[in-house]
């Protein structure tokens, strides 16, 4: 695993990455030339190759590989699936310092094998697993292979980065905020003058703490993503609790959706364990809505009954390990239980617009009462 | 209606409408002087009370009206929910200068009558119908009554703009764009240069754009909304093509729900059909993704077939009235149904990844390739 510092050097990154794909290629050529058949050795991603990492608290992936043999019939198209894949990184992207998207690079790489009638690839999942492959053989960010997942969220604070040669000063981002990108690797922080960052999963609570300029009176970062967290999101909230130790603060839902917006953040994916070290925030802190709230702010005439999709999910969520032996987390699910309920944060609103800036979150971080 | 200037005031704009809302006080209280049942008359928003303005290019509302009474017991609650709906918009927002989105809206009119068990909304769907009253009744959009949207989408090129105190360069935001907000009717054009707008549905496409520079290069305004447009982003754009004659084109995927996007950007909603005079633009043109780009732009290997649903839209868009009667158009579905298939944007990069930059739309721009 590289070290951030190697990782936010966008060439020290591009000429590592560039380095093992040639590896990768030569072992091939390596093994072609002793007349054996190729073969790449790659992680298992299913959920019994997953585990906790108490420890570092984290979801990780645990070392079973599975072989995949070029000469196996039952390997073939996926072994040259991801070795073209590797290909086109190389040349279109890495080596013209481009970026794209998953569906962008489906098209790159759909194309008929000369000589048949066979396509490389038919539907884009088997790019997509291509890409993740490599993410796992080289050890490394896709963004960093220059495939860019879904761009979403916007951000605001007394933050001035450079982004290619652009000094952005998220100061001075009106009503908007700045676009975060998909791909974040390459921002350098220029100046970070915030005590905290606060994240929250709707852009309407966002819209109210920009306009009273909660960032600039509470001097700390205000960032959303208009639901669940992208990755450029995930990455922003890392780097900047890693390189300025900026505690991160999540403000969701009180329901058991938000609450998993919080546990991907923290703790990192099922569907992503490979990349945990580098998505997830294990320090970040839970800061509402939660189950005591509910009395404590007089939202109880607010509360919206459960679906059965929201307790079954529930259900799910009280057994994933990171929460099933922790007293705070077992008390916020019985009292959800208890009300057969969940609460929006927009409930806050009932009680004054700004109830949300100049009440509830000043008391709840002056209190520190956060969930962990 | 108002005039432009108007609009862009935002002070008289508030006051106008303030004044506006205390008239439709005003006119309750009068009614009630005279031991009447007080009412409101109200266009109906029905597809019958729909049609299309060949003449201006836009989806209108015809003049149908139809009155509530409050002493109609069937309309006792909606009659109380707009005007309790005016009074929090008209104290709670207006007032203190501040914007809130639907959601908290709700909740802030979600409350107890003194002296009953009855909330005076129980669903969303009730104080969201009130809003909708009242852009009717007061002639205004909801995002001036302080009730934005959906946030989403982002911006770049020769433009600054100022939002409250801060003076934004569009063409210093380096990978992620300016976030373009759910309200812009208060942003300040101070300086635009650029020939043309070019609005993308997908960020990816947006992205490469970016990357490529091609704003700078071709001196156009670049801007995305991820799928359907907000209606911050067809604000921007009927804005910039009002003010500053500046044309739209727009690239969207070839199939149904792409060309529904222009259509929207052009002629407005069946659902909006009272905002189309501030929503719409009608003098945007199609740039593509069309039917003869597929054979040209060697794209026939990259078509997907078209499902059902897909079907019935096409069925849908070719009998709208604004479409029907242009050959261009019908030519379009045709070639739509002869393929069977779709073709999405992203298909140019199997051509390379910077040929949608470097060939595709310079050379569409240049011969004036335009549906209209």
């Amino acid at each position: 695993m590289k070290t951030d510092a190697e990782r936010h050097n966008s060439k020290i990154s591009n000429a590592n990455l560039e380095m093992k794909i040639r590896n990768l290629g030569n072992f091939v050529i390596d093994v072609l030339n002793t007349n054996e058949s190729p073969y790449f050795d790659i992680p298992i991603r299913t959920l019994s190759n997953v585990e906790f990492d108490k420890e570092n608290l984290k979801i990780v992936m645990k070392d079973k590989k599975s072989r995949r043999n070029f000469l196996n019939i039952a390997h073939t198209r996926k072994f040259t699936q991801t070795l073209s894949a590797a290909a086109v990184i190389y040349k279109e992207l890495l080596q013209t310092e481009k970026t794209t998207s998953l569906r962008d690079l489906f098209y790159m790489l759909k194309r008929t094998i000369p000589d048949t009638k066979i396509n490389l690839v038919d539907e884009q999942i088997e790019s997509d697993n291509a890409v993740e492959d490599l993410e796992l053989l080289l050890d490394d960010l896709r963004e960093n292979l220059h495939v860019n997942a879904k761009k979403k969220g916007s951000v605001a604070g007394n933050v001035v980065i450079k982004d290619g040669d652009d000094i952005i000063a998220w100061n001075k981002m009106g009503s908007g905020g700045w676009a975060v990108p998909s791909n974040v690797e390459n921002i350098e922080f220029k100046g970070v003058d915030a005590k905290f960052v606060l994240f929250m999963e709707k852009d309407a609570v966002w819209n109210r703490l920009n306009e009273d300029k909660f960032w600039k009176k509470n001097n700390c970062i205000i960032i959303e993503s208009g639901g669940q967290t992208t990755r450029g999101v995930r990455r922003i909230l890392q780097r900047l609790n890693k390189e300025f130790s900026l505690p991160i603060y999540v403000l969701v839902d009180f329901d058991p959706w938000g609450i998993y917006i919080y546990s991907v953040i923290k703790y990192g994916s099922i569907g992503l364990s490979h990349l945990s070290d580098m998505l997830s925030t294990p320090k970040c802190k839970f800061l509402g809505l939660n189950g005591n709230d509910i009395e404590k702010y007089g939202l109880k005439k607010h509360l919206i009954k459960l679906k059965d999709v929201d307790i079954q999910r529930l259900e799910e969520m009280k057994n994933y390990v990171w929460f099933k032996d922790k007293n705070d987390w077992k008390e916020q699910f019985d009292i959800m239980k208890k009300f057969n309920a969940k609460a929006e944060i927009e409930a806050l609103s009932a009680r004054g617009i700004s109830f949300i800036t100049e009440k509830y979150l000043p008391e709840k971080i002056a209190n520190k009462e956060f969930l962990d």
